[in-house]
């Protein structure tokens, strides 16, 4: 979801300002909330854990929501404060994004996050880092109540971000599950499950989340948008399944760091691809060598990629994939839903990191 | 919390099954909720999950909500559905307390809770059981939404609900950065810092959460009951001052633990009352002696205490508290709320257990 063309470059870092500028606004409203006493160092402990946690990423989906609303409202003059209602929605789904990051990263026993260490492996903070994330939840509905409290649209903002937050804690509990709790057991690695955690962890805050806020600050009804809802979910989707190729064929000098899904034995979409054509040999071969730190063991999994062909087979899902997504869109009735629909699809079709 | 009175058994244990059988039906739906796919094994994951951490305390908090809603209503009848919505509400209360049990074992590396494994010492749970407590969190706006989405105090439950999180989060951040990340540091501890730990990680959720429930079922205005609010604060500071002391000079055999608050280097009413009383050798002893696994010091500190006298201490406080609660509560204009009040302070005052 990198900005792809060349031309907005100045608009891009202008917006970008503009975002992390809102940012300070909401931390220090955040610092100073009413329903809490602070202490001096529990202030401080906020302020630096937020810093750390909450504006080091691409900000893509947060920045996606103010220019999704511009799109939305056409010719129409978009004030300041609408910007700036918008940026603050950007951000709580960057809050929320946080607050996955900290938890995934504990449960996962990650070492790096945006090239710095995760959270909770930082001096002095361990395992407060759990309380951390609950914080950076709870930090959502003190933004909500605190600008958007008198507006029609406050309960269904609500209820949205309670709804996204629920299907993403349910994809990632079918990830744990499968791959933790499995034990190894590449049978339970099939497609629907896979399309599941995908559909469930990552694309519905990703990527339908700052759309529905987008419509709802246009004055939409949610339940208008089933078709919007549907395309988002499938760029979702097809979002990850390039996340999960990148991951094995991408240029690491590209996507800026090294893939280790294959060690980490991850229900990707390559290897659900792969146990799909696999003969019974090549099945067992899987077995024995995926989910193995040894680099052998990842250079046979590769190889093995290579020979049932799913470069080309990821072309053809990517193609497809792309040819359906464009015509949904386009059968949709709104010329501005359109241009935020291909507005996305734009940002990530064909990418290379 | 416990009730006092053993002329209300039977009405109490009726109760508590009513209670229980809407904690089955709250269950069933949420293993059905339309906003996810479920696989049988993630369903049957939280099916297992739910049992393990939700009704197996003392349901005083969740049933308390039925309690105060029926004192509310005075003489008019209290209807089958009332029950079953002031039921689902309690049970709200008990999943917020769940979720936040399961983090808080994790963060404090405990091992028991309510007499069997902590669930994240489960067999193959583990850190899926960060995921876990985030699942139970966002149960709660999915039975609000399924059973009071039409009310008009729909919103004002969302937005007590956030808060109320909010402030539990916030106490016990306090609390772990005092605690984990002062390094033993007792310079710390003192009386203004343990209040905020009290008053936010604990008085909150267990004391205000259910009357204000029981309020906005009943028609009231949050912002018209600060006197309320402030009453069930204080009491449920007292409650937790009882705790710390039970902690210490409570009978084993009757409050069904062993206390260990001297061993973990918890920032109890106890320890801030020593200091408070102790003399410069005395508080150097506190410093050499607080926080140790060793036997010998447990007893050193408490021979302290003895020594300082804190078992006066504690009764004049408890006097004390209880005549100030019993005016404020006395000068509340409503005998509805009034009966709420005193019902909450009858179940607590000198409790032994």
């Amino acid at each position: 979801m990198e900005a792809s063309n060349v031309s907005t470059t100045t608009t891009t870092s202008d917006l970008r300002a503009t975002f992390l500028k809102v940012y300070s606004d909401l931390k220090s409203e955040l610092l100073e909330d009413p329903s809490f006493e602070f202490t001096d160092e529990s202030r401080q402990w906020i302020d630096r854990m937020l810093d750390y946690n909450v504006p080091g990423g691409k900000l893509n989906r947060g920045l996606s929501v103010i220019d999704s609303y511009k799109l939305l409202s056409e010719g129409k003059n978009v004030t300041e404060n609408e910007v700036f209602l918008a940026s603050a929605l950007g951000w709580c789904i960057e809050w929320l994004q946080a607050y996955f990051l900290v938890l995934d990263d504990i449960m996962d026993g990650s070492h790096t996050r945006r090239g710095q260490p995760c959270w909770f492996r930082v001096d002095k903070v361990g395992m407060i880092a759990v309380n951390d994330g609950v914080v950076l939840r709870n930090h959502i509905p003190r933004i909500l109540k605190n600008h958007f409290r008198g507006k029609a649209y406050y309960v269904d903002l609500l209820e949205l971000f309670n709804e996204v937050e629920f299907q993403t804690a349910s994809g990632q509990m079918i990830d744990l599950i499968t791959t933790l709790q499995g034990e190894k057991d590449l049978s339970k690695y099939t497609l629907p499950v896979h399309r599941r955690i995908v559909q469930y962890k990552t694309a519905y805050y990703s990527f339908y989340l700052p759309v529905a806020c987008a419509l709802l600050m246009a004055g939409e009804n949610l339940d208008d948008h089933t078709l919007v809802k549907e395309v988002l979910i499938e760029m979702g989707t097809y979002f990850q399944v390039q996340d999960d190729y990148l991951d094995c064929f991408g240029d690491p000098e590209v996507i800026g760091k090294i893939g280790t899904d294959i060690e980490d034995f991850k229900c990707s979409w390559l290897v659900v691809q792969a146990l799909e054509r696999a003969s019974e040999d090549q099945k067992k071969f899987l077995h024995e060598n995926y989910g193995k730190a040894d680099p052998a063991c990842v250079a046979k999994i590769k190889a093995l990629y290579k020979e049932l062909d799913l470069e080309t087979v990821f072309a053809e899902y990517e193609s497809k994939s792309y040819e359906k997504l464009i015509s949904s869109i386009e059968a949709h009735p709104s010329k501005a839903v359109q241009a935020v629909l291909k507005s996305f699809l734009g940002k990530i079709y064909k990418r290379q990191k």
